[in-house]
C-alpha cells in the first residue's frame, strides 16, 4: 500500500448532474439509485423498504458521523491500517458531512433498522462516492474508495451509531438547550429583583393564603429551573463516554488494540467536547442507558416550566373575571370571533411541548428497555426522540422568554387590592391568640362580609394589636434580619 | 347587499408573483409579509412568534378546513347572510385548500395558541386574500371578502378548529390506517390457512410447551388484529360528531339557529362521510375526548402489532443459534461489519413504531385532560399526535406486511426438529397416569438427557400406550371433531 | 370410577386449628407450609421467592377462581371424567372461595411468574385440602382431591387466569364503576337543571369570553361524562369472551371438545353475565388486548373527570382573590396554620387519582404488548392495574359527588358583576359593525378602563343599538327559538 | 411560662383501652372519633371524606414526621417559644412515632388533600392526645398540649409535609434500594469473573454475530447497573434539602428566624443524614421537583433491569426448543397442566415491576408538573409512587439475585455447538478478503447448509488463512494485549 501513488483529488464542489438512474450493489445483488445523488445500493434499499411517515433520520445524526468517519480515517491511516491519502480524501468529505453540505444525501427515515445500520451505510455510500467524484472515479464501483472496506474501517453500525448519538445529543444539549434555560433563569432572576418589594397575595390550593412578594414568587420559577438546569448537565457524562472500539458486538473484532481511545480522542478534539471511550463496551452497544438517563433529565425540566408557564396564564387570566396579576404582551389577536381578545398563547405552547416531551420520553424509556443480548436495537426511536425533545424545548424556551416573560407587567391595582381585601393574614394573629380564635375570625370574616380588620376588632382583637402584627409587607419577610442570607435564593449553578 | 352586481372573477392559477413584502393588519396594526404568499398579518405574527422546532400543522387539517370554509359560505349564502357570488367565491378557494393546492400557504407551526386560531386565521387570510387575486383586488384590503367577517361567518376558531381535527383523524383512519390493518389481517389469515397443518411446539413463558400448528398460531395474530380493528373502527362515530355551530363558547353566539347542523350536513356530503352536529356543543369544545379515545385505540392496537413483530424476529432468529423457525425475507444487507447478516428490520421498526405510538398517546391523554372552562387549548398537540400515530402505523403496517409477512416461509426442518425433541408432549400423558407420575417422567428425560419416550418407557408406561397418545398431530387438536366449529376462528369484522 | 361409594361429606367450618407446620410435596419435594392454613407446597414455594412489596394479587381474581372451579368440575362430571360426589365437593368449596370466605388462603403477590399460574395452584391446593378436610382425610395427601388431577382438570393457567381476570374486571367494571359513574352524570346534570338560567362570563384560554348560562356549562360536564360511560361500557363486550377450554396453548389439550363453552355457560349462569368462549383461543391466551383496552377505556374516562375537578377548583378559588363563581362545601379545615382556610380537597383527590389512573395505564399498555408465542406473562400487573384503577376511581368519584358536586352553591353576585364588567360581550356587535371596529372599542375599553357600554357608545355605537344587542342573557340562547331541540345535550346513554 | 412548674409524666404504654367514641372538635365543630384511638377531629372527617380504595399514605412518611416533630419542638424550645417540658414531651412521643410504635393511629388514605394537611395534623392530633394521656389529661382537650399552637409551632404542611417526603425517600432508596442494587451488581460481577473465558456466540438483532464471552456478556450487565446506580445516587443531594422554616407560602411567617435552619440541622442529627435547609423555600414548596428527578432516576434503573431480566429469560429458554446457554434454577413447577414445567418465573416479576415502576413515574411527572403558585397540591400521589416504586423495585432486586442470578448455570455442550455452527466468524477473514468476497462466503454457507469453514474452503480461502483467523476464543479479545487495559470494565462506583 504504502508505495502506492496517491491518485489526484480535484476539487468538485457538491452535486451530481447526473439524470436518470445509475446501478449500485451490494451483496443482495445490483439495484438503480438516481443518478443525482450519491447515496449506494444499501440506502436505496432503505429509501424503499422504509418510507415509513415523514419522520427522517434527524440531520445532527449524520453531523456526528462526519467527524466519527473523519476521525476513524485519521486512525487508520496513523496505524497503518489506511494509505494517508484515502484517509485525507474520507476525512475532507467526512468534513462536508460534519458541516451539513451534504444533509441532502441522507434521506433515510427513522423507522428503519434498529442498530441504525442503514443510517450508517448511507454515510459510508455518499462518503465513498463523493470521493471517488472527487478522484474522477466511477461512482459505485466503490474504489478505490470502498464504503465498508475503507470508510467504515475498524467499525460496525453498533459501535459508531451509539456514538453518533451521544454527540448529536450531547451538541444539542449544550449547544441549544441549557444555554437556553439559562437566558430563561436569568430573566426570572430580573423580574424576582425587579418586584422583590411588590407584596401580593399568596396561594396555596389555589386558595388565598398569606402574602409574599412577587419577586419571591418569581426566586422561585428562577430556582427551579437552577435545579432543573444542573440536573441535565449532571447527566451529560455518561454522553461523553463513547463505544467506539467495540465494534460488532464490544470485543472490538476487526479494530486494532487502542483504535476506540484514539479515534474517540480525535473526536473530542475536532469537537471541543471532552470525549472519552466507554469503560464498559457491552454495556454501551447493548444499551441506551445515558440517553434515557438525558430524556428523563429533559422531562424533568418540564415540571418547572410546565409550572412557570401555568402560573403565568392564570395570574394573566381576566382582564376582568380573572385573576390578572399580571398583563401579558398582546403579541396577536386572540380570536377569529372575539374582536380585542388577547389570549396566553406562549404559556399554551409551552404547556405543549411539555406535555409533547413528557410522551416523547414514555417512549424513550420504553424502547431504552429493550435491549437484547449485545443490542438495543431501539436506538432510532430513542435518538429521534431525544432530539426532537431537546429542540423544541429549547426553541420554546427562548420564544416563551422574549415573547412572554420578557414582555410581562404587573396589574398594581389588582395587587394591592387583593391583598386589602384578604382574610388569610388573620395567620399572623395565630401565634398571638392561638389557632382556634384566629380561625373563627377568618369565618366571620367570610360569613358577614367583613374585612378582616372589621372581624378582628368585633372579635375582640385590639386595634393596636391588629394594626402591630397584620401588616403585609412585614409577613413577606417575617424572619429578617437574618433568615437565609447565606443562601443564594436562585440556588443551583448560576456561576456556571 | 342583494342588490350589489356580482363583480367578474378572474380565472387566476394559484401563486403570486411579485417579490418583497406587502403590508398587512389586523387589529394590532401593520406588519409586513411575504409579497408572494397570501396570508396575513396574524399568519405572518405566528411565524414570528412561534417558529419552534420544525413541527408544522399537519396539512390534512387545512384540507379539512377547506370542507368546513366552503359548506359555512354555501349555508351562509343559503340564510342570506353572505351574497351568493361571495359565497361561491369563498367556496372555491375552500376547494383549492381542500384539494391540497394551498398546502404552500400554511406554514404554521404545531406549538402556536392551544385552540388553533392562528390555523383558523391563515385560512381565512389565505382564502379571503386568494378569492380577492380571482377578483383582481389589493390583497391585505380585506374587500370584498374580509377574513372574519366572510370567510369565518358564524364560525369561530373553538368550534371550527376542533371540527377540522375531527375530520383530519376521521379520514386519516378511514382511509389509511383501517385498510392498512385489514390488509395484514388478511395476510397473515391466508399464512394461517397456509400452514394450517403444521405442526411445531408451542411456548409459553418462552419455555417448549404442548405443540400447536403454525396455523393455529397464525389465527391467533389475525384474530387479535381483527378484535383491535372492531376497537378503533367503534371509535369512530365520536368523532363523527363535529362542534360546528356552537362559535366562540357553544352557545352559537353570531351563528343563525341551525346553522351548525346545516353546515355539517354539507360537510357529510362532500365528504361522503357521515357528520353529525355534536349533540352538547359545550362538551365538543370544552373537550378533545373523542380523540383521546380513538388515540387511545390506535395506541391499543400496539399491543397485537408489537407481538406479532416480536415474534416474527424472535421466531426468525438465528440461522444457526436462535429459534429459526421462520426464514425472513432478506431485504437488505444487516451489518456493516458481518458480512452476509441478515436482520429482522421491518420487525424492529414495527416495534419503534409501536414505542412512538404509545408515546404520543401519553402526550394525548395528558392534554386531553387540560381543558379549562369552555375551552381545552392543549389542541394543536392532539391533532399532531394522532395524525402522527395514524400515519407511521398505517405505514408501518404496509411495509410490514409487504416486506417481512408476505415473503416469510418455514424452516420445516427446524419445525420437525423441534418437536421431535420435546418434552413437554408429557402433558397428554398426565389424566392417564395423573400430573405426579407425568412431571417425574419429565424430570427425567431432562435429567439424563432422554427423549420423552424413552423417559416414559424406561419409567414404566408402556409402549403402545405412549404411541396412542403421544402423537403431536393429534395433540394440536385434541377436541376434533367438533370444538369451537361453530366460531370464526379469526374472530371480529371480517365482513366489514 | 362409577361404582365407588361417595365417602361422607362432614359439615366443618373454615378454619383449621393445628399449629406449626405441615409437610406438603409437589414436583420439587417436600415443603413445610404453616399448619393452620390449608394452601400447599406451591403456594408456600411462592410465599418464600415472591415476597415482594406489599402488593396482593386482588381478591376479586379469587373470587372470580371460585366460579371457574366449580363450573369445571360441574362439567367434568357431566361428562363423566370426574365423579359427581368429586364435583360436588369442589364447587361447594369453591363456593366458598367465590364468597370471599376463603380471602385469608390467598396470601400471594402480585409479582409472581407471569402466567399467574402460582395463584391458580393456590386456589387449587387450597381447594383440594378444605374438601380433604371436609372429608376428614389427611390435608397435603391430596386424595380423593387432588390438585392438579382434580380441582385443575380439563384447565390450564394459561386459560383461567386470563378468564379470572376477565371475570373480576367485569364485575369491577359493571358492579361499580358505571353506576358511580352515572350517578356523577346525574348530579352533574340536576346542577345543570338548576342552573339553567343564570348567566355567566365564558373563558377560553382562561380569558374572559361571551358569556353562557352556568347550566349550560353544566351540561357539558354530564355530556363528556356520558360519552365517557358509553365508550367504557363498549368495551365489554371483549370482557364477556373467556378463554376457558383452550388449556396450555390454546389447541385445548386434555380438554375434551366442548368442555370451554360448557364451562362458560355454567359461569354466565352463576354470575348473571353474558359470558362467551372467546372465538379464537390462541389470541385470548396469547394477549390480554381486552384488558388493555378497558384500561384504556378507563384512562379516557380521567379526560372529563380531570377537566371536571379542575375546574371545580379553579371556579371556588379565593374566597376574594380568585374566581370564587361556586361556593364549595366546607368539609374540613384546610390549614395546620391558617386558620378558617377551606381547600378543593375532593377535587384535588380526584385530580391525583386521575394521575394514578393515567399511570397504571401505561403500565397495562407496556405489559400487554409483551407476549411472546403462546403466552403473554405480564398478566398479573395488568389485573392488579386494571382493578386498582377502577376501584380507586369508583371511590372517588361517589366522594367527589357527595363530598363536592352535591354540595356546591353559587356566589351569584360575583358572576352577575363578572357579567357586567366583561368586554367580550363586544363579540355580539361585530356581525353589525364588523370584526375591525368591534375590535377597536374593545381595545380602547380595557386601555381606558371604560365599561364595554362606555367604550362603544364614545366610538360612535348608538345607545339603542347597543341595548338591543348587548343583552347577556339572550346572548347564551341566540339561535332560539329551535336551535339543537332535537338533541339531548347530555348525550350518551340516559336510558341505560 | 418559665415560671410555670411542669406536671408529671406518667410512664403509660401505648394504647386506649375506652370502648365507643369520644367527642373531638376543629374549627368546622365537634365529631365522634372512635375511643380507642388516639387521632382527633380532622383525622376522623378525612376518613370519612376520602375512603377511597386501599392506597394508605405510607407509614414511612409517618416515621419522617416523628423526626421533624422532635426536632421542631425541640428548637421551639431553645428559642423560647415554647417550654422546655412541653418540648420534651412531644419529643417523646414523637420518637414512638418515628420508631413506627404509634402506625395504628396513622390510617388516612393516599388520595386526601394535596398538601398532606390531613396526614400533618393527624400527627399533630395523635401527639397531642398522646401526651396529654401520658400528663393524666382529657383527650381532646388540647391542653395543656395543642395540635397546632404546640406541635405544628413555626411549621405549616406546606413545608413539613414536603421535608417528610424527603426524609422518607431518602430513607428508602439509600437505605434499601442502592444497597440492593449494589448485591446485584456485585453477583453480576461475580458471575463475570467465573465465565471469563467461555466463549459464546453474540447476537444482535436477535441474529447470530461475532463470539464475545459470557464473562464479557456479564459485565456488560454488571456496568449498566453500575451507571444507574451511580446516577441515583447522584438524584439524592436535591432530597436532601428539606424545605422546613417557609411555612404557609415561603416566606417563614409565624416561624422564627433561622426556625429552618435549626431543626433541619437538628433532623440532620437525629437521623444521621445530610440534611441542608432547601436554597428557595419558594420553589421548595411550589415544586415536588427533586422527588421528579428521583422518580426519573428509579425508572432509568429499568432499562438495565428489564434487559437482564430478559437476557436471562431468553437465554434460558428450551429446554429443548430454545437457545438455553443459561440453566435457570427450579424454584417451583412451572405449570399446572404441563408436568416438569421451569419457568423464568423470577425474570418475569422482574419484568412486571419494571413495567410497574414505568407507569408510576409517568403519574410521577404529571404530578410533578402540576403545582400552581405557591404550593404543589399532588404531593401525595407523588410520595405514594415513589416509594412504591423504591420499595418493589429493591425487594425484586433481592430475589431475582437470590433466586435467579446466583443460581444458573451454563449449558456448556449448547454453548461450544452454537459456535461451531455459527456464520458470523466470517466477519474475521473481512479485513483480509473484503467485506464482499466474505458477504458471498456467507451467503455459501447459508444457501448451501454447510459451515463456515467448508464454505470458506470452497470458495477459495485457503486452510492455514482460516485457521490462522477463525478462532473463537481469540476473537473475543481480538485487541489484545492493552486494549482498554486502563479502565475498570464494571464503571461506576465500585469503590462506593
Amino acid at each position: 500500500m504504502a508505495g502506492q501513488t496517491p491518485p489526484r483529488v480535484h476539487d468538485v464542489p457538491i452535486g451530481l448532474h447526473a439524470t436518470g438512474t445509475r446501478t449500485e450493489t451490494d451483496s443482495l445483488g445490483a439495484i438503480e439509485v438516481p443518478a443525482d445523488h450519491y447515496w449506494g445500493a444499501q440506502t436505496q434499499r432503505s429509501l424503499i423498504h422504509f418510507s415509513i411517515g415523514d419522520d427522517r433520520m434527524p440531520k445532527a445524526v449524520y453531523h456526528a458521523y462526519g467527524y466519527i468517519k473523519k476521525a476513524a480515517a485519521l486512525v487508520n491511516a496513523e496505524t497503518g491500517r489506511l494509505p494517508r491519502w484515502k484517509a485525507d480524501l474520507i476525512a475532507r468529505v467526512a468534513d462536508e458531512a460534519a458541516r451539513g453540505d451534504l444533509d441532502g444525501e441522507f434521506p433515510l427515515y427513522v423507522w428503519q433498522t434498529g442498530s441504525g445500520t442503514q443510517t450508517n451505510m448511507n454515510v459510508n455510500e455518499v462518503i465513498a462516492n463523493r470521493a471517488i467524484q472527487l478522484l474522477g472515479g466511477r461512482l459505485g464501483g466503490k474504489d478505490p474508495i470502498h464504503p465498508n472496506d475503507h470508510v467504515n474501517m475498524g467499525q460496525s453500525s453498533n459501535d459508531t451509531f451509539v456514538a453518533a448519538m451521544h454527540i448529536a445529543a450531547v451538541r444539542a444539549v449544550t449547544g441549544r438547550l441549557l444555554p437556553a434555560l439559562k437566558r430563561l433563569r436569568g430573566a426570572a432572576e430580573s423580574k424576582s429583583h425587579e418586584w422583590e418589594h411588590v407584596v401580593k397575595i399568596g396561594r396555596t390550593h389555589l386558595e388565598d393564603a398569606t402574602p409574599l412578594t412577587v419577586g419571591q414568587e418569581w426566586s422561585g420559577y428562577a430556582a427551579q429551573l437552577a435545579d432543573g438546569i444542573d440536573h441535565l448537565a449532571a447527566t451529560l457524562p455518561g454522553l461523553y463516554r463513547l463505544a467506539l472500539g467495540g465494534t460488532a458486538v464490544g470485543t472490538g473484532l476487526n479494530a486494532p488494540a487502542g483504535f476506540g481511545e484514539k479515534v474517540t480522542a480525535r473526536i473530542a478534539g475536532l469537537t471541543g467536547l471532552p470525549f472519552t471511550t466507554a469503560p464498559n463496551p457491552f454495556a454501551a452497544q447493548a444499551s441506551c442507558d445515558a440517553l434515557v438517563r438525558v430524556s428523563a433529565a429533559v422531562r424533568a425540566l418540564t415540571a418547572p416550566l410546565f409550572k412557570f408557564a401555568n402560573d403565568m396564564r392564570w395570574l394573566g387570566s381576566g382582564p376582568r373575571a380573572g385573576l390578572h396579576e399580571l398583563v401579558l404582551p398582546s403579541n396577536e389577536p386572540g380570536s377569529s370571533i372575539m374582536p380585542g381578545k388577547v389570549n396566553p398563547t406562549q404559556a399554551e405552547a409551552m404547556l405543549m411541548v411539555a406535555v409533547q416531551v413528557v410522551g416523547n420520553d414514555t417512549a424513550v424509556a420504553v424502547a431504552g428497555a429493550e435491549g437484547n443480548f449485545e443490542l438495543n436495537a431501539f436506538r432510532p426511536v430513542i435518538i429521534a426522540n431525544v432530539l426532537h425533545s431537546v429542540r423544541i424545548l429549547a426553541d420554546m424556551v427562548d420564544h416563551f422568554r422574549t415573547y412572554l416573560v420578557e414582555g410581562v407587567t404587573l396589574d398594581m391595582d389588582r395587587l394591592t387590592e387583593d391583598v386589602e381585601r384578604s382574610i388569610m393574614l388573620v395567620t399572623a394573629l395565630s401565634p398571638v391568640i392561638g389557632y382556634d380564635r384566629a380561625a373563627a375570625i377568618a369565618h366571620r370574616a367570610l360569613d358577614e362580609g367583613l374585612t378582616l380588620r372589621e372581624a378582628a376588632l368585633r372579635s375582640g382583637v385590639s386595634e393596636s394589636l391588629y394594626d402591630s402584627v397584620v401588616v403585609p409587607e412585614r409577613l413577606t419577610h417575617p424572619g429578617v434580619p437574618g433568615s437565609r442570607s447565606g443562601h443564594d435564593p436562585y440556588g443551583g449553578t448560576r456561576g456556571a
